[in-house]
């Protein structure tokens, strides 16, 4: 039986958390990555070397790399002292390559070699290119940083996200797209990983135009200022706005609400009532199939300061196997 | 049959090419290598992170590997631009892995299974230590940087060449020399790569007790200022002195006379008459066996301003396949 050819879209920790899940399985898996970090370790790589950013992509090879557990530890191992300091080893490692092979696609299938990744993992865009936000003040944010740093963005409304300079979509990130079985958005940071995908010049002309069932996987919480009042349905019109057409056929929905201590915890950090309702206003939409299920990640994350993964987690986040298992059931039942 | 137990002793570039040559043949190979670098990349990492001097080790694993060309050149990758501006990505690699594992040995371990690398690469010493040397006019000399920089050494004498803090030997080094069936020491820096393996305790007192054969390769130029009046005769003393016995058997040394060419632009950089000549004052030991040969190099060497390896080797140097033919040779006529 021919592998099935899955697609995520994504960035940043929730794809890794989901690819994490997702390789076990006899898939043919390709990772679409976000290009648009531009924070830490990877924003200093950017401006001083001027590659692009690593950050994100990173995430994913080692989501997806069958390499020994100290590869993995190494990639993730971020320097605390002198000039490397606040530098992920993994970062360095792609920008080396980046620099050595000219081109950062070219530079991430070496590293895919390099770190036994089963699977591939693509740059939605080969262009150097920034993100932009511009609220209905008139207001810019430039950057994730900026972004998500920003608590007024629902308040006062965005007018447009943007990508400057414009960015084309990778060749190949089309061409999986078109030819996928099946496509799975998220979970992942709704204004930073996931829509600056779907800026991309192509990329939405793609998944209107593929074959495949396309899945969302709703994040597990709102995020304070920006999607605050969001629900899933909300969501889903959101994502199905950027694609130009109500393309998503189904939308994964975690059923298990977190321990008492655990939203108390994360009340604290994030605000009140940030765990994402199923309606929001009594209504939902019949146009896509709703999995419920227990998604949730019940184990503890020890905090690692060497690694980046664990610190910038949320607490209240996916199960990878959990949420893999759901999305298998999908890819199975053929519907 | 089983393979015969091959220990280098050296460091820097003389190992690698060494090496290089060597690993093309069935052999048990241990790279016993020198930890008194405290120039360029490995200087900053030391001073800034703590750990030992990765340089001298990096280039020793990436002669014995047996991975891609391409994590060949990552490893010795210099980056060019930004804070990391210097850094050679294989010293980055080796700083991390100390850093996880907690040691450097067990770092490099780790770096020897993610290198495939063909054979053991161990550093003379766990010590933190620096090389000094103490001339007779009370000047002293503090670093492989210091040392190589200064030309007055070989007018004004030397008066010691120590470590400090004492190093104990890496009990893997001295298991490796007491088990070989062969040693070979050189070629490479006489006071800032060969010497500093035999100033750290416990190691010379391993050469003396082992009953394998010892080789030495003889360098095929001289230093200025440094052993700029040396012969083969004088290289051999001077090292057999260091061990505390004429335990040297053979000398391999090179017959092949360089270009016109290539002399002039050596001269240029390195002074005139820096040839190793066979017999400095017509007297010639017979303690050893002398086998000479074509040993040169006559590949042309394309400058990389991101390999420090085409960068810092001399002009006038060993071919390190025709090295190791020699050495098999010696190996297979079980004298």
């Amino acid at each position: 039986m021919q592998r099935k050819k899955i697609v995520t879209i994504g960035g940043g920790t929730g794809s890794f958390t989901l690819l994490n899940g997702l390789k076990k399985y006899p898939l043919d898996i390709s990772a679409i990555v976000s290009m648009a970090d531009d924070g830490g370790s990877t924003g200093v790589l950017r401006d001083e070397l001027g590659v692009l950013p690593p950050g994100d992509v990173r995430q994913c090879l080692v989501a997806l790399s069958d390499s020994s557990e100290m590869l993995r530890k190494l990639m993730n191992y971020r320097f605390e002292k002198g000039g490397l300091k606040g530098h992920n080893f993994g970062n360095i490692f792609l920008s080396a390559l980046e620099k050595i092979n000219g081109n950062f696609s070219k530079g991430i299938e070496e590293a895919i070699k390099i770190l036994n990744v089963k699977g591939e993992v693509i740059p939605v865009t080969d262009t150097d290119t920034n993100l932009f936000m511009e609220l209905k003040n008139g207001k810019k944010l430039r950057g994730e940083e900026d972004i998500n740093h920003n608590f007024d963005i629902e308040r006062v409304g965005i007018k447009k996200n943007y990508l400057f300079p414009r960015a084309k979509a990778n060749k190949k990130a089309i061409e999986k797209i078109i030819h996928a079985d099946i496509i799975v958005i998220g979970p992942g940071n709704h204004y930073c990983s996931i829509i600056p995908n779907l800026l991309v010049d192509g990329i939405c002309e793609a998944i209107r135009k593929s074959k495949a069932r396309v899945v969302f996987n709703c994040n597990l919480t709102n995020k304070k200022g920006q999607t605050e009042n969001f629900y899933l349905d909300k969501y889903v019109l959101e994502v199905n706005k950027y694609i130009g057409k109500n393309r998503i056929d189904f939308v994964t929905f975690n059923t298990k609400k977190p321990s008492a201590n655990l939203i108390k915890k994360y009340e604290r950090q994030e605000g009140k009532n940030m765990i994402v309702n199923f309606d929001g206003n009594g209504i939902h939409s019949e146009k896509f199939k709703v999995v419920k299920a227990d998604m949730l990640d019940r184990k503890k994350i020890k905090k690692n300061i060497s690694d980046p993964i664990s610190d910038s987690r949320s607490f209240i986040r996916h199960d990878g196997e959990k949420l893999a298992k759901v999305l298998m059931n999908i890819i199975e039942s053929g519907v």
